[in-house]
């Protein structure tokens, strides 16, 4: 393509920047930033070809846009830039849930141009451009969620953008899509800030969780540092699915609690052997 | 010293017999394990200078006897290699739990020699020699337990021993290491696995899990593929304190699901927060 543009360059948004000027997916590659550190820092880091706080140059003329802010922002975002895109511009996200986007943003750009759903399963307890990785997608899925309104032509477009940064390819409706992260992200991150919340508890204060902690311990809450303003969106975006998620560890934690109540062997066995041979089947990263 | 010897090169054993020839703990340092594999892998990878399943040979004359095999274990083998022991040989242990551990160890070792409960918070999903290595304890806590009884001076070999690996030592008492541990190790262990099982469930099958597994989801996991049979042993040692600190974690589920059922944003920020700002002080490694 000719222009792709970036909105929001923060770690996914910088990762995309780097990773899409190192597979050469476009001649030019804008940034669409709100501060002016950010202009110098996007430049200093080489993320895009243009880093700019004006939004009609970022947009205009782009043959794909990428809108990688937060979600708490990406209406008003959408509604601002949906009259400066040219005809046919795709129209791509990255939000972590599904079903409050992307009939909001198929919405605003009905009247513009094609809109399709996009999430890459990737991240880090880190934030901000400086974290950025031209390798973050590799490997990592990246879930396409169209509706039976999608342009079809949109779709495969942005499939082979996200196959090109090197992810792995899901399709799923925005429903299905927001079933399965919370699942297999959302309830392990709020599970991990519990977990943290959980220790100190059990220890009158945070002292002897950083006095003693190993790598188990950090291993499990990793992802409890990240950005909280971010997973507050998400919980309130998708939080009936979590609250499902959660439903069924709670059935888990009964079958925990009554193993180490009764000191029943077999059962605290059968229970690690289970979750063991799943993990041991994901593929290293 | 001029004879350490390491019952058990599994992880923990080999690691330590690794880290004591790099830092040239002892003139010799003998490993005894179970089978005639063990020892030819010991061999090639250089975990000891002699690897023996020769109990005698192994344990007369050292000056200091680690036992590193799995708690279920340690019994039985304490009671094998006491009568064996010189005067004076000082005897300590890697096990993760240690109110089970420490009576029982001083009990069979009181006529022989002094014994001081020890315990690194080291680790890995990874299990066995081949994944042992010289740097497991480098900046790891280390937890001595020793109780009135204790021989200060051995306590002071003990303290030195596990310095010289490069771990930061921290001195409790039995009890207390139990409680610790249970929120800081036993809990986020139990509820990796817990949280692998939940994401099966409410997805209906491993199916999913694994298509759709990003990062956050195997850091938070990681632990859940390591040794059942170790943890088996680990939570039938300590399962009142492993209940108290999962009682911490149902009072966090409980703020968690009310957060997310109201769509109570603040509420959600705040459990987020004082988790990640907890996080954010654990060194990184």
């Amino acid at each position: 393509m000719n222009k792709l543009c970036i909105i929001g360059l923060g770690l996914i948004g910088g990762s995309i920047g780097l990773a899409a000027r190192k597979k050469r997916i476009a001649r030019n590659i804008y940034g669409l930033v709100r501060r002016e550190e950010s202009i110098k820092e996007a430049k200093r880091l080489r993320i895009v070809d243009v880093a700019t706080m004006d939004l009609p140059e970022a947009v205009s003329d782009a043959d794909m846009v990428v809108i990688a802010t937060p979600i708490g922002r990406m209406e008003e975002v959408a509604e601002k830039i949906a009259p400066y895109l040219k005809k046919g511009c795709v129209i791509t996200d990255v939000g972590s849930s599904k079903r409050c986007v992307v009939p909001c943003m198929e919405e605003i750009f009905e009247k513009y141009t094609p809109f399709v759903g996009g999430h890459p399963i990737a991240g880090s307890d880190r934030r901000g451009m400086h974290s950025a990785r031209a390798d973050l997608f590799e490997g990592a899925p990246c879930i396409i969620t169209p509706t039976p309104g999608t342009d079809k032509a949109a779709q495969k477009e942005v499939i082979k953008f996200w196959a090109a940064l090197g992810s792995t390819i899901r399709i799923i409706s925005p429903r299905e899509h927001d079933r399965i992260v919370a699942a297999i992200s959302h309830l392990p991150h709020f599970l991990s800030a519990s977990i943290v919340n959980a220790s100190v508890k059990a220890l009158g204060g945070e002292k002897k969780v950083l006095g003693y902690a190993g790598s188990g311990f950090k291993d499990t809450t990793r992802v409890a540092a990240s950005d909280a303003e971010m997973w507050v969106d998400i919980g309130m975006c998708n939080s009936d699915e979590i609250l499902r998620a959660v439903k069924a560890l709670d059935e888990e934690l009964k079958i925990l609690k009554r193993a180490l109540r009764r000191k029943d062997r077999k059962s605290l066995h059968a229970l690690l052997s289970r979750a063991g041979s799943v993990r041991r089947k994901c593929q290293t990263y």
